[in-house]
């Protein structure tokens, strides 16, 4: 049995990761979704191990300290990081997980599983972009400015990916990443198990 | 308007790459055949400048001295190669060509060309293969063993491709490098162009 992929759907915020993962696991129902361990305390309706694994920060800190975690970060108090066991034993299983993750995270998780797909969804154009962070309606004129000047900066990262995928239009973006898997699937370096099945016959 | 992809195709004698070009190029219409140079006379029926480009021996030699073949090789006393200048100039109109050609030859290529998308056709199993090839009906049975011997070796090189791609099923394998192709257009190093252009607007 061949390890399953680590796909890791990373970008600027506003890119439309989210819209797209959505609809990828959709398409390709057998594609799983690594749950992250938090120390923030749960919200109604989120369920233990499925929405998230629930931890203490002692906890936490124990797990960063034991090299436990794919990635990890601090974000308003609260820590938040992928469990390397969880996804491992997935990818043992032979079945594909997806990651949704911000730039900072993506770049962790490379350092940690290079063998990963790592792919980068670019926003159509900055004015785009700059209506889909305005659309959300939450954010004050200075906050989205804030964000642009670093969603420019984050354009530098688009190069440390496999691949860059431009999200003109979520269907069309989609239909691209499902021909990487599927097409990551033949790399070479992925195929030394039928290679020396082809000799033993 | 980005570069076109150079595609080779490559693998065993027996493999298939010669079908699976051929189906290749009935799906994907815009796909380019790459032009060889050869110092054989033309055989009835064969045009210049599109089964091969003619030339004389002398003529080849200069060219090989000049650095002016992607690969090239000596068959059965005569020269075969393919031309850099015709390849680079279809790949700089942004036409994607597709080039089917032996171990040795593509991994001349490679080292002449490594953005080239390197696909390498694994044949289903040895017995397969002894099957395809004796099918052919024109070797001897010494000539075949000598055949599966190398073909063992040729394994090995595998490797050094981007690619593997069973031929278990024409079709199955042809869907397969399509999808290649199409991913292999949205690897980030090919993606400098569109990122500056976003930042543009």
């Amino acid at each position: 049995m061949d390890n399953g992929l680590l796909v890791v759907i990373s970008g600027p915020s506003g890119a439309g990761k989210g819209t797209i993962c959505k609809r990828l696991r959709e398409v390709m129902k057998d594609l799983k979704v690594s749950v992250s361990a938090t120390t923030r305390q749960p919200r109604w309706g989120e369920i233990e191990g499925e929405s998230y694994f629930f931890i203490d920060e002692e906890d936490f800190i124990n797990r960063i300290n034991n090299d436990e975690f794919l990635e990890y970060a601090k974000v308003y108090g609260n820590f938040y990081g992928t469990p390397k066991k969880e996804v491992f034993k997935q990818l043992e299983a032979g079945n594909d997980i997806i990651l949704e993750i911000d730039i900072q995270g993506a770049l962790q998780v490379k350092k940690n599983y290079p063998r990963g797909v790592f792919i980068f969804i670019l926003p159509p154009s900055i004015t785009e972009l700059k209506n889909r962070i305005e659309g959300r309606g939450t954010d004050s004129k200075e906050v989205i400015l804030e964000r642009m000047k670093s969603v420019y900066e984050e354009l530098n990262y688009a190069f440390e990916y496999d691949y860059v995928v431009l999200n003109d239009e979520v269907e069309s973006a989609v239909e691209k990443i499902i021909c990487i898997i599927k097409s990551e699937k033949n790399r070479a370096i992925r195929k030394k198990a039928i290679i020396n099945k082809i000799r033993e016959v």
